[in-house]
This record gives structure tokens, C-alpha cells and sequence, in this order.
């Protein structure tokens, strides 16, 4: 006899990974397909549903086998009115009612959190950060997101937003991120800030090994920068260093505030690795607090791109870990 | 028929404050001495016992009436072993086991919290963040310290030590702070910031107002510079602005982490008021993302000098409030 299931979708802009797991986190079925979000709502909703029914397919069950779908969506939500605000990546989506939508069309019960939340939740309750009470988990990507764990269930604060590790302000008027302030740790060492930061390098002669990538592509990604450091270009390294510094100034101040037990590292551009964690790491333990820094482990996560859907589907699973800390 | 009662003790390093106090946290005694730490260890914890007797006797009740004692300390603390860490402010005070001497004292459970959390918890229960869930309280006098809230509860972190929102980092490699480590909030909006950022502008003939108080006193305070703001002195209202722009960028930085419904602003320098407060809070509002600014109050702590003696007080009378978030 099989223990309780839950299905899960993780709503991307560019894709929906569907899940069907068990209580252990074990996952049973699996269906990924692209969201096309410009084919409007009612397709991407019809998707959702479609990819769901497959994972349930490779899992041996129906739809009616699951005890509830979590979903985990690009953020802001309503979490009370199970309503989806108005996501950057899924254009034209504004004030969806997307609880209502899904249950209409399984009826199961549906319940929302917003996609960093989720993966926080994900990392904790199936990933690296199992049996840990108070952690942190941040994904650096495109954008920089995080989540917090605070007494072993997810802290939302007042309207679901907490955990904006990516516009903590790092350094005052700094370089202008993509929400369009200046200075937050997203604009300084995302993805996005690596590979533009390569690129000016490139083109300021600082590179000559991204100076080719440009030539060639006519743009860099973080992931040259990456390769470009791996062989001992030094604009290349340079352009990793000053993120990795940020990286430790926005580690120190998650310290600081939050005195975590484990801050769980995940997320594209993290699979840079030690060239971009390490010095990161090693600037948070010389500038917090000793007490503090002992107290920290940082580890990389450990469910990769399942995150978001793993952590949807133990909010169904145990909806304790659901109840705001 | 009283309600229950709780006896509470603020050690700082300059005065023992201790209170009486019901669940409703109406203070039925009280009183206050001096601290004489240079005393030594046995004469203080003398002066403590005696101390909260007196307030007993102030409240018409015995030692045995108590519910238990919650104790106030300048943090590190062991919250398990219940021992006082080595305060900064206490010297010669090295991993006192406060905990059980006062208990075999007064024969009275005690109970140790670090001051900033006691306060958060004391505004929580008793002050200007009654009945809010998810809170925020800073306090600002000759350093910056703060608690958090979550979910009702206080949350302490891995060691106790969260809510540190004085080591934030606001300015990397700006001004040295107190710990010895640069660009701090602390070392940057401090009551101690601001009164040596006078004294800088007065020998740098920035102000003319400082500059007639450093050559009368030799020194200059954070309320030195907040008069002569008030008078209209413009090198005193430069200091101001910019401990309130720091102030404002730690705020958007707490607001974005962790979202909360209010922000409590207390200790001794906040009693600038408006002149610093304004400024930071309008930063905020103008930097952090609409939802979340929008989410946030910020207002005054209303429990004073008692913050911290209250909060000890509502520990001991609702010992969930002490359980990790």
C-alpha cells in the first residue's frame, strides 16, 4: 500500500514541471513541458492540468489518487484568496484566481506559495536542510530569491513576500537592479549581474577570453564568466570576486538577522560553485560575528529544479509546514 | 484575587531595573539602583535579589508570589544552560551561571533572555506591537540592537542571537563600528554615530552650533545634535540626514527580508523623533517594493525604559511566547 500522494506544479515563465510525490519525498511521476505563457490563461491552465495527468500516469495513478496539488508560482500572491498577482515572466496574467481555476477543473484541493517559499520549503523538508529548525535557503539565478525557515515551518511575514533576499540593499547606490533600484544583492551578483559585468569587462579590454565570447555571441553569461575563471582568465576573475564579496556582504546581514543554522545555496548560477560560494563564504565567517559564523553551515541544495515542485507538494503533504511560523 | 505575577530584572551596566508585573502586564512594584558592576559578581547579584524584593514589597507581595523571575541580560547568552556569556558592559562577568544562582537565591524558576529580545517581546505583549503577528522591534540609543517577532513569537535563531539588526551591513568598508568591523548600521545611526559625526562636523567647522558645545563640553551627544538640528543648524541637520538615510536603507533591508506587519522603533536616540525618523522611514517607503512598504507600520515602542523588564515579565507568564517561532 502506497502512502499519501500529492501532486505538484511548479508554474515556471519558461516551463511546468509536474510532480507526483509520496510523504518521504520520494518522487513517483514526473511530466515537464514547456508553459508558452503567450498562448494566454486558459492554455497554460489546460497545460497544468495535462502535465499533472501524465505525471499521475507515470506514477501508476489517476488524479484522484492525490490528496491535494501544490503549486508554486512566480510571487506576489494572495495567499488567503488563493490568487495569483502579476508575474513578471507570465505577461498578462494579473489577479488570476488560480486556486479556483485548478480546483474547478481536478477537484482536489489546491493550495498556492509563491515559487522561492516553496523551494525553501522544498530544500528543508526533502533536501539538504532536513531536520534543520532555522535556515535559509537563497537561489541565486537570473534574480536572486531566498525563503526562510524559522522553527521548522516557512515564515511568510505579512503578506507571503518575505525572504526578498535578492533587494536587501548591499551597497547604496550601487549598480541598478532589475526591480530599478540601486545597490540590491540581485543587481551586484546574479546571474544577470555576472554575465552583464563579464560583458562590460569585455568590452572595457579587462577580459580577453570574454572579449572572444562577445566577438563571437555578442553577449556573456555568467556561465562564460564561469568557464572564462575556471582558466585563469582575470577579468573573468575579477567579475566572479567582486559578486562573491556581495554575495558574503548580503551573507553576513542573513546572519546578523536571522542567527540561521544552515543556509542552503541553490539555483543556476550557483552551480558556478566554489568559485562564486567559496570566497562568499569565507567573507561572511572574517566579517560576522565568530558566535554566528560558527553557528552557520552553508551547503548547496540538494533537489535541484525539483525544489519549487518538491516543496509545493510537502505544503499538501503536511500543511503544518504551511501554517505561517 | 490578583492575577498571576511575574518578577522581572533588567541588568544593564548601569542600572538594575526590576519590576512586578500581572498578566496584563500593569507593573503592580518596582524599583531601580545602580549596577556597580566594578562591585563584583556576588555584591551584584546581591543588589539584584534585593533589588526585586523591594519591588515586591512595592507591590504589597512576597518573594513567594512570583510566578517565576525573568531576567534581562546584555546578550550572549546560553539560553539551555542559562548562562551569561561575557557582556561587554559587565566585566568580569564570564559565563556566570545566572540562572542557577538567582534560583538558589530566591527559590524561584528564572528564566534568561538577551535585552533586545526581552524588549522586542516586552513591546510585543504589553507595548505598540500588541497583538501583531509578525513584528520587527528596533532599538537605537549609543548602539542599535532589535528582536524579532514571528508568527507571535519571539524567534531567536540557532544561538539566540537573532535580530543583530545593528551588524547589518549598510555601507561596505564604511565607518569602523564599535565591533570593530566596517559599515555596520550601528556605527552608522547610532545615538554614538550620530554624537561622534557632530563632534566631526564641528571640528571640520561644519557647524557652528556643535562647534560652540565641543568647545564648551569637550564632546558632543546624539541630543547635542538633535537640538541644534531643531535650532536650525545645518552642518547638525546634515549628521541627521545621514543617520537617517543608513537608518532607511537597514529598514528596506528588513522589510524586505522579512516583511513584517510593523516595525517598533525604541531606545534612547529614537527620542530624536521625527527629525531622524521621518527621513529613514520615507527612504523606506521610497525603496522598498510597494507591497511590502505598504504592509509595514512603523511607529514608536510605547513601554519606554520598561521594555526589557516587561518583556522578561511576559516570559514568565506566557512561556509560549519563549518557544522558538
Amino acid at each position: 500500500m502506497p502512502g499519501i500522494l500529492a501532486g505538484a506544479i511548479d508554474l515556471g515563465g519558461t516551463k511546468i514541471l509536474s510532480l507526483v510525490a509520496d510523504d518521504g519525498g520520494a518522487i513517483k511521476g514526473r511530466d515537464q513541458r514547456p508553459t508558452q505563457a503567450e498562448r494566454g490563461l486558459d492554455r497554460v491552465l489546460g497545460s497544468m492540468v495535462e502535465s499533472l495527468r501524465r505525471a499521475c500516469e507515470d506514477a501508476g495513478v489517476g488524479l484522484d489518487a492525490l490528496h491535494g496539488i501544490g503549486v508554486a508560482v512566480p510571487g506576489p500572491i494572495d495567499l488567503e484568496a488563493g490568487v495569483l498577482a502579476s508575474p513578471p515572466n507570465l505577461p498578462g496574467w494579473n489577479d488570476v484566481p488560480l486556486v479556483r481555476l485548478l480546483q474547478e477543473r481536478t477537484r482536489i484541493p489546491v493550495l498556492l506559495e509563491n515559487d522561492a517559499n516553496a523551494a525553501a520549503v522544498g530544500e528543508h523538508a526533502f533536501g539538504a536542510g532536513r531536520g534543520i529548525r532555522d535556515m535559509v535557503f537563497i537561489t541565486i539565478s537570473t534574480g536572486i530569491g531566498g525563503g526562510i525557515i524559522a522553527g521548522g515551518r516557512i515564515y511568510r511575514g505579512a503578506t507571503g513576500a518575505a525572504g526578498e533576499i535578492g533587494h536587501m540593499v548591499v551597497e547604496p547606490d550601487g549598480a541598478r537592479c532589475g526591480c530599478g533600484r540601486r545597490g540590491c544583492l540581485e543587481g551586484l551578483a546574479s546571474g544577470t549581474a555576472i554575465g552583464r559585468n563579464g560583458e562590460h569587462a569585455a568590452r572595457q579590454g579587462r577580459s580577453s577570453a570574454l572579449g572572444e565570447v562577445l566577438d563571437k555571441i555578442g553577449s556573456v553569461t555568467a556561465e562564460d564568466v564561469s568557464l572564462a575563471a575556471q582558466r585563469g582568465d582575470t577579468g573573468a576573475k575579477e567579475v566572479l570576486a567582486t559578486a562573491a564579496k556581495y554575495l558574503g556582504i548580503g551573507l553576513v546581514t542573513v546572519v546578523h538577522l536571522l542567527n540561521p543554522q544552515m543556509i542552503v545555496i541553490g539555483g543556476g548560477a550557483s552551480k558556478i560553485g566554489d568559485p562564486l560560494l567559496g570566497p562568499a563564504e569565507a567573507y561572511m565567517r572574517s566579517h560576522a560575528f565568530p558566535l554566528l559564523a560558527a553557528a552557520v553551515r552553508i551547503v548547496p541544495a540538494s533537489t535541484g529544479d525539483d525544489a519549487g515542485a518538491l516543496g509545493a507538494a510537502a505544503l499538501v503533504l503536511n500543511r503544518d509546514l504551511a501554517e505561517s511560523a
